[in-house]
Parts: structure tokens; sequence; C-alpha cells
């Protein structure tokens, strides 16, 4: 069998990395552009992956003391006004609700009437209507710390969109907190990435680096931007999660005052961190290959599909016996806390297009049977993140044993993979022309490949980093923590500089 | 100690219901409203009882074939009039976005610029943006029945609001569904019903009434509408959830076809229905008292609350080393499929503050420690569907055992009562006097005290259903299923009818 047949999706990954993406998300049935301008709709496997994204995180927030909460989804313009930088930021591209409601306009259509006396934003983030309630919520330090979270759709009216990694609307997440001084609300900032971090490798399998955003990177309002950046297949990184200390800022801005331990009364301080429905993106981009989706078993919707093969009655009564006993065998499996599924799927296919069905969605295992493994009582699985012809003959009485084992396992192996991966394309790079060399396509046709993540020296300042970002589209993705102080020289400007940083092209 | 002090809600139900409600919420700690127009927000103790309405949903729909998907937000101008009923239906209350940033109004602030060349709609329901998604998706005959569910936000711009009963931005789920015939169609509509009057007794504790909506009070495109009904402790109704036949009306504006078995093309038929946050108010309203909330075991956030009572640290020290014993205890019991929760509460107050503070908070149990329950190796337990003073003793190797009985019976016992009461007060009326008299306030000052709920021939036209709409604010609940043909005359119009109708005032 030629390469070329092997491969489920056109174009590979080598060929068109973004065209690859797209395909595999419309094989993968995961999501689909809509006819409003930049939304998309989430179908129901991609949606499943994110409801599991969703339980994981949940515990994890409970386990740190967090509650779920929910609040209006419109922001009135005057809150909206009062933090100068997150107006800066945010105004620029926001949905604005101006009427109330539709009336005939004389032409067999509807005109927007009921006009409002203050336009409402369409929640970008809700920092602002969020900071309102908070004011009245917090009186004394015995209020605090406050441990908030909402999961809640936010709009954004991005330019230039693309299915999971840039929508107008997109399902997030968003934490606020607030604190008494703060160091606490450092820690908390600060904890809140590492929660992350631990999510996105324990979970989605993919490996992150923690580290601080530049002053030009930061959150709109925020006093420091910390954030975790993933490698992708092409070499980009990935902006995964953020987590945001916002000193006095916000609290400042809507009024939330506390009295203090002395009795005098003061500013609190606040944090706010968020992941959203890009994870997905993140997901896909960091596993899949050019036979579809790979699914971290963790956050599988379902775990196990079973392709029972038969020509006729006789075989189908003993194949389907089997097939259904195994199904059973699985109830109520897990691994770790995560519940094992499968799916038994019979339909009337071939076995090839079943299989490929499958490859494509992700599913970690695969179990085929027909007349010769009942015969042998034994079954033939496939493992997705092996070639689709690497399969295993395993005895009935060991599948479930085989199959839990086998899913820690992928688990374990696409993480090991996404990590391997990351620490071949990341570079340590002193010398300018050197720098510019890894950042400059090697082919005019594909002017998106480049050398990976470059681990290089940077003084502080703006300026360079600018140079650099309009001379390559190459961005500090941030200042990593954990590292040793280390002489060296701008990689623009030839300063001295005691740290190096992450420079990579990203989404 | 006498009635009035015995009180933690001022005023009580009797007093004045609507504001004992607003006063509940308040001191459960459930929600409140935002400075956003009529929009709420809504506070841990109120969104943890919405994700365990969610959680208990979720596996329902799951086992009945259904899958969670997301739909844009945005519903363009063009969609929303498809439908004429539909967009009659709410057009008058939509919240209409028009542009897509602010910009500087040279006086300091903001205002809206970049406006739209097509205005969008906030969804205020979904059938006509996810109708151009399954206009897509369905083909043919074998891409039905198609069984979607969207969790999500809508807004209907009210003029009245209140909170969870009706607000202006409220959260909900939506099916909807597509089918090859009618008959199937209609099935689905019937059978989701079915699954919220289950889930409305088994797991809200609240007996509700099944039936069709007349003409007038169908949803907005609609060929039927069914709902349930349930009967709050003003005796008034309380429309808790609603599924719709929608015929080929909302395919046909959509272009819903696919190719049947016998090759041609034809229009789908389709579902919809839903049930929102409004449940969290009918809980509120069909179980709580004077003293605060009291929630269904099923559906509550947790379960036990533990009141340790010490006055030093050597009480201190025993006393939470029991508290602490019983916490272990709990760890993984369940009441059915719902895990049981404690919270163990030594925050520095009375223990009389602790236990009211729980109380109003409708935790089912509560269980009080001291020194001499400590020495006596048992512990005084409250129920809260109970009197406040009523404790049993029980020896602490039954706690377990006695909490978890207790709570199956507590389920029970508010179920009951919220029965016997709506028995209590519905009643057949044949005499348009009585009738009127049913309807008529006893008390100029409180006139929403009435009758409750009546049982009443009704001829089946629409200028009698808006007489007694207009005289009395009573309206046609719906026309139950499940009785028997009844010849008697319209209580209206006085013409023959052949069944009973459900009249009520209603929320």
């Amino acid at each position: 069998m030629s390469k070329k047949e092997r491969t489920a999706i056109q174009p590979t990954r080598e060929e068109n990395y973004a065209e690859w993406f797209q395909q595999v998300v419309r094989a993968a049935d995961l999501a689909e552009n809509s006819e409003v301008r930049g939304c998309m709709v989430i179908k129901p496997w991609g949606y499943a992956i994110w409801e599991n994204i969703q339980k994981a995180l949940n515990e994890m927030f409970r386990e740190t003391g967090h509650r779920n909460a929910y609040f209006p989804i419109f922001i009135p313009k005057s809150y909206f006004e009062k933090e100068a930088e997150h107006v800066e930021g945010f105004a620029k591209e926001c949905a604005v609700v101006t009427h109330s409601k539709l009336e005939e306009d004389g032409k067999g259509g509807l005109k927007p009437a009921g006009e409002l006396t203050e336009a409402y934003i369409v929640r970008p983030t809700s920092e602002t209507i969020i900071g309102a309630s908070f004011a009245k919520w917090v009186n004394s330090y015995r209020d605090l710390p406050l441990l908030i979270n909402q999961w809640a759709n936010v709009v954004r009216w991005e330019m230039r969109t693309r299915l999971f990694l840039r929508t107008t609307e997109f399902l997030w997440q968003e934490g606020h907190t607030v604190h008494e001084t703060s160091e606490e609300a450092m820690e908390e900032t600060l904890q809140m990435l590492e929660v992350y971090a631990r999510f996105a490798s324990e979970f989605l399998a993919i490996p992150v680096i923690k580290g601080e955003k530049t002053e030009g990177e930061k959150f709109p309002g925020a006093v420091n931007t910390y954030s975790i950046e993933a490698m992708m297949q092409d070499k980009k990184a990935l902006q995964s999660g953020t987590s945001h200390f916002l000193g006095q800022n916000f609290a400042t801005a809507s009024g939330i005052r506390f009295q203090n331990r002395e009795g005098e009364f003061q500013h609190a301080w606040t944090t706010s961190w968020g992941v959203s429905t890009r994870l997905i993106g993140a997901l896909i981009m960091a596993h899949s290959d050019d036979d579809g989706l790979v699914l971290p078993p963790k956050i599988a919707p379902s775990h196990i599909a079973i392709v029972p093969i038969y020509r006729d009655d006789a075989e189908r009564e003993v194949v389907m016996a089997m097939a259904n006993r195994i199904v059973e065998s699985f109830k109520g499996a897990r691994i770790d806390d995560v519940r094992v599924y499968t799916e038994l799927d019979n339909r009337d296919l071939t076995s090839s297009e079943r299989n490929w069905y499958w490859i494509k969605k992700g599913i970690p295992l695969r179990i085929e049977i027909g007349p010769r493994d009942v015969a042998s009582n034994s079954v033939m699985i496939a493992r997705r993140d092996l070639g689709p012809r690497e399969k295993q003959s395993v005895e009935m009485e060991n599948v479930v044993d085989y199959c839990l084992k086998t899913l820690g396992e992928i688990q374990k192996n696409i993480y090991e993979r996404a990590l391997k991966f990351r620490q071949e394309n990341t570079v340590k790079i002193d010398s300018k022309d050197e720098f510019y060399a890894f950042y400059t396509p090697k082919n005019a046709e594909q002017p998106e490949i480049h050398g990976g993540f470059a681990l290089s020296h940077w003084c502080g300042c703006p300026d360079c980093e600018e140079k650099i970002k309009d001379d390559l589209k190459v961005t500090i993705r941030c200042i990593p923590f954990n590292q040793d102080e280390e002489d060296g020289n701008c990689i623009n400007c030839g300063a001295q500089s005691k740290r190096r940083v992450v420079f990579a092209k990203s989404y």
C-alpha cells in the first residue's frame, strides 16, 4: 500500500498544515463554520470533548476552593469604560446591543427599534461586570478570599477566524478572585497557572512551558500575565491558558473595597484566569496525524470502538454475542477517575469503512471481531497512536486488562511524543544571523515552515521585541520560570541580558 | 418561643407571598438582581442547584439517545424573519446587535461604531439558527432521527422580571430533533414531556400535570405545544417545561429536506423542548417555608451540615474529632445515583447562627455535636422538612444509615406534601358564579389570594378563553392527558363540552 493511499486526510501535515487542520476537524466531525460571521457550530463529538475538559477542570477548581456562579452576558457601556487599558484592548472588536426589539420596516422586512438609553456590550471577558457584583459582596477582610469561576460564552469580533483557534463567539471558563493582600493574589495567580499546566499535561497530554508575558503581550488591564505555551506540530506556539495578576486596577475601577484587619478601608487585590475551546484546537494540532484525530484517552468522549465482522446470519449470531460480551465486560471500567466508554459499531458498512470512521474520530482503541476470532476466543486490537495496520491479538479473558493498561500507555505515549517533538525543535540561539535563518522559510511555497522555539537572550526593551515581530512575525511567548541566571547578549541589540526568553511564531 | 420569633423569613408566605419569595432567595444566597436590566447574578448555592439539574437531565437525555452540541448565540435577522408566527412571537422583546465596535465620541466617552450590514438577534430560542445547520446535516432518511440538545443562555427583553421566574437572560436547555414522519416527531414530543414530568417528580419532588396547550397559549410557530404545570404554594400555576411538535413549519422555513425511502425529497418533521433556570423558581416556591429554602435531597448542592459546639480547646479537640469522623464516614455515600456531600461548619459564630444559616439554605439534614454528645457517643440530627426544633438522637454507629434513609424519606415527604397541597386546592367547578367566586380575592389587600386550580368545562372557543383571562387573569394552563370523556357545559358560554381543562392564575 502506497503512502498516499494510506492517508485518510488530504492534504497531509507536510503538504499544507493549515488545510490539514481543517480537514481533521471535518473528518472527525468536531465542528463547522456557521453562516454567522466567525461563529462555529460545535458538533456532538467536539462538544463531548469540551464537556470532558469541563469535568476535569471543575474537579481541580473545586479542590482549590473555587465555586461556580453565573453573571450577566451584557456589560453596560459605562462599566466597560471604567478601566482605561481594558477598554482600549477590547473596544475595537465587540458586539454592541443598541435596540430591544424589531419592527416592520415598511418594505416587508424588520428593522431594529426600541433604542436603548445605554448600549450594552456582549461580554468579551467579565472583569467589569463581575467586579460590579464583587463590590457589593466584599465588605470586610472576613469576606476574603472570594474564589469564583464562571463557565460562559464570550464574543470578540475577530477579523480572521479559524475553527476552535480563533472564533467570534467561543466557550470558556473565567476565574475571578479577590484577596486581602498582593501576595495572596499573586499566589492564587500562580497556583491557577500551575493547575492549567497540570491539566494540559495530565489530561490533554500536552507538555507546556510556564512563564510570564512581556509588557507588550499582557492582558489589557493586568499588572502581570502568565501563560502556558504549547508547541504544535508545525512548530508554532499556541497560548493555551492565561492567569492574570490584576493588582488593584480592577478593584479600583469597580470599587471593590474592604475593611482590613486594622479597621481601615482599602481596595482589594484581584486575579482572573481562563481557558477556552481553543484547547480543543491545541489538542488536535498537538497529537493528530495524517490519518486524522488522535485523542488522549483521559479526554476522549469514548474509548473503544468494537467492529464486528460477519457475512451471514449464522456468523452474525456468534460474532455479535462475543461483541456484546465485550461491551458488557467494560461496564463500570475506569482509567483513574475517567469512565471508559465503548461503541459497538455494526452499521451496514464495510469493516474498512467502519474502522476508518473511528480512526478519523481518534478513538484510542479498536477491537475487530470476526468468525475466526470467535473460534480462537481472541480478538484483534489496534491502538490509534500506532499505525492503522498494527494490531495485537488478545485472548478474550485478557481484553479488559489489556485495554485499560493500554489506554494508560497511550495517554503516556502521546505526551512523551509531544514532549520529544518540542525538545527536538527548541534550540538555544545566540547569534542574530542564526536566529533570522531559524525563522526564515527554506521553501517559498510553504512560508509557514520554520525552525521552532528559540531560547535566546533579550535585553527587556520593547523596541527589540517589536523589531523581531515586525521582521519575522516572531514574538516572545513568555519569560519562562525556573531558569538559572545566565549572562548573554540581546539577540536583537546585543545589550547585556541575564536571561533567555522563548521566541516563536504563534497562533 | 412565639411564632414571630421562630420565623427566619420576613414577611411570611401568608403576609406577602411575592416578597417572601424574594427574601427566601436572598436568605439562601441563591441569586440577586444585577444592574443590567432584568438580568440576574446566579450565586454559587443557586448555580450548584442548576448544575445538579443539568447532571440529572443530561443523563435522561443521553438514555433517550440525544447528544449535546453548541450553536451560535447570534441569529441573523434574515433567519429570524423566515417563520412568520415565530418572528411575531419574539420580535417585540429581543436584544439586537447592530455594531461591532466602540469608538471615542469626542466627549470623553464611547459610542457604537462599525455598523453591521445585517443586524443580529441574541437568540431568544434557537429553532431558526439550529435549523440552518440541520438543513445541511440532513440529506437522507438514513440521517434521521437527528437528536440534539443544547445548554445555553438566551435573552428575551421582558418588561417585568423576577429572579429565576422571568429574567431577561436565562439559562436553559433546548432539545431540537428531526424525524422522518409526523408520527415519530409526535412520539418524540410526548416522550420528552414525559422525561420532564419524571424529572420534576423524581428529582425536584414536584408533582406536575401533563397536558396540551390551547391554540392561544402555544409556542409561536408550533403545531402543538405540551407542558407540565405545577402548583406553587400561593396556588398559582407555574409552567415548568414545554415540548413542541413543530410539524413541518420550521423544516419548511429552514429548508430541512431529505430523500425519503421512496427516493423523493420532502420536508422533515421537527420538535423542540426546553426547561430553564425557572425550575429553580419552581423548586423554591413549591417547597420552601417561613424558615427559608427547603431542598429535595436529590437536587441539593450539599446534604448534611455538621455543627460542632465547644467552649474551650479541650472540648474542641474531642468534638472536632467526632465531627471529622462523621465527615469521613460519608465519603463515597450516595442516594441512588446522587453523591452525598457534607459541610463541616466550625465558623466563629454561635451554634444558633450556624444552624439558622443552614436552615435558610435548605440543607436537608443538620447534625449538632457537643461535648455531651461525645460522652454519650450519639448526635442530634434535625430534618429540614420538619420544624427546626424537632431533633432525633442517633447513635454514632447508626449515623450514616440513618441519614441515607432519612434523605430518601425527605425526598418522598416533600413530594407528597406538594401533591397533597395541589389536591386540596384543585376543585371541579361547573357553575360560572362559583368559578368567578373561586378566583375573586376575599381580601382587597391581598389580591393574589384565590382558590387554586379549577377543573372546568370549556367549549374550545378562543373567545371564551379570552373572556375569562380578561375578567379574572385566569388562563387555561392545559388540556390534561388521561381524562375520560365527560359531558358538560362551557364554564363561560354554556355550550356543550366533552372535557374539562385546567384553569389557574399563573406565573
